[in-house]
């Protein structure tokens, strides 16, 4: 499987990184489809957040030409980019000046059944809750524990994905998906200023319905918001828009907006 | 620098470990000294609970005859052990059976003022608060974003450590150390079940006072009865005991206390 670091051809990489050793860095999963990253500049954006939040540099040229060549290598798949602190001194202080390295992992695109986009997905409602920490929370950083916990709790194919709650019971997102739902005419999506990561997809589909003329709001939600919601439905850089059929006995229709953007997610995913 | 994984000489590890995509492991750093552990058993009896509550398989044989083949070779220093589920699948879902990576990397003895444990260090107060995830607290987990940001908080070298509160307020531990203070003749040291990690070096030292007849609480302690307390130090399981001598304006002697347990874990480290 093809994989490169530091922009050269390598699937090992040094004991001694701190992304192995702390979780010290950053990552992206990219679609990409005929030799093409889907959503190039979204994903770099939130890499240049990340990087000033961890104190990483940030290099937009290199990273940029780096992922246009491996995926024109790559052709169809996931890539997906891994920025890391380089190697550790001693300690958890970040070596000054921080040297990054970049691996890129190629994939081939995941077999979701496509009943998940048509008919829409049932939720497993996790008990792993999301910690706050305002500090870490938008980011899609290496320290994803919680994540790998919260996945563990169900191993059934009748559950596409899992909500995900934090400490306070606010429902934030899915395990490795945004969430979305419409009420009252309203597209709502969780505040992640305290957990959560802020996908691309997300602000793209923002962006979208914005330009709709979709009124949006970015805001807290529980759970009795989300069950008594018009539409929901999940989101990712890979699979797009799945509608949420089912949740603790709730059931859904796919609703037309979520229609509607579903669409609009496959054209910018066949890009 | 010495390193093994899987127990044979290397330098490299995939770049589709899970420890790096996710954090998804524990280590331990272990002194040591002639050529043995300190402390084996205490760092062996956290690995085997914090894979039980990862859901990693442990194979307590294994680890301990590595852990001691590698401090033969090593002879004098810091042996850090990394434990990984192994190379990811796609996703968060962990891979069953799951196999497990074992790193091994050796490095040099800290090297460390004299007068951190002779005359006591100042302890920076980090503005980044520890968030509370019960699921992970305790556990010496890969996910330590937390301790990479306290410990980016101050250059200077007036500050050895750094003291971490939960995001409630409660003083929790240092960003490498666990904490404790003596009050009113009762040895004291917080509650890790929200967050922080839990010191093979700290379990050892409640012990021992235990074993003098002091009496030991583990409970929450805000930050107004640290600073009232009458002797305050910190431990771990490499430099063994540090005096704090000054936090926020307030400034202690080195008490008998800290002394007695500062001798007993030299004691342990030089074995």
């Amino acid at each position: 499987m093809l994989s490169w670091v530091d922009g050269r051809p390598a699937e090992l990489l040094s004991v001694r990184d701190r992304g192995l050793a702390y979780g010290d860095g950053l990552f992206e999963t990219v679609a990409v489809r005929g030799g093409r990253p889907a959503l190039l500049e979204r994903h770099l954006a939130r890499l240049a957040e990340g990087c000033a939040r961890l104190g990483l540099p940030y290099d937009a040229t290199v990273l940029r030409d780096e992922l246009l060549a491996f995926s024109r290598q790559l052709g169809e798949g996931v890539a997906k980019l891994i920025l890391t602190r380089g190697d550790g001194l001693r300690g958890y202080a970040p070596p000054q000046p921080a040297v990054v390295r970049r691996l890129l992992l190629g994939g081939a695109r995941p077999a979701y059944p496509a009943e998940h986009a048509e008919q829409g997905v049932r939720l497993f409602p996790c008990a792993t809750r999301l910690a706050e920490q305002p500090l870490l929370a938008g980011l899609k950083h290496l320290n994803r524990l919680e994540q790998v916990l919260a996945r563990s709790e169900w191993q059934d194919d009748e559950h596409a994905e899992g909500l995900m709650q934090d400490a306070s019971g606010r429902v934030i997102e899915g395990v490795f998906s945004n969430l979305f739902l419409l009420k009252g005419g309203v597209l709502l999506t969780p505040d992640l200023s305290r957990c959560g990561v802020a996908g691309v997809m997300r602000a793209e589909l923002l962006a979208q319905a914005d330009a709709l003329g979709v009124p949006c709001e970015v805001r807290d939600i529980d759970l009795a918001e989300l069950l008594s919601a018009d539409e929901v439905f999940l989101c990712n850089s890979l699979y797009g828009v799945w509608p949420v059929r089912r949740l603790q006995g709730r059931d859904w229709p796919v609703g037309p907006l979520t229609r509607k953007l579903q669409a609009i997610a496959r054209d910018l995913l066949d890009c």
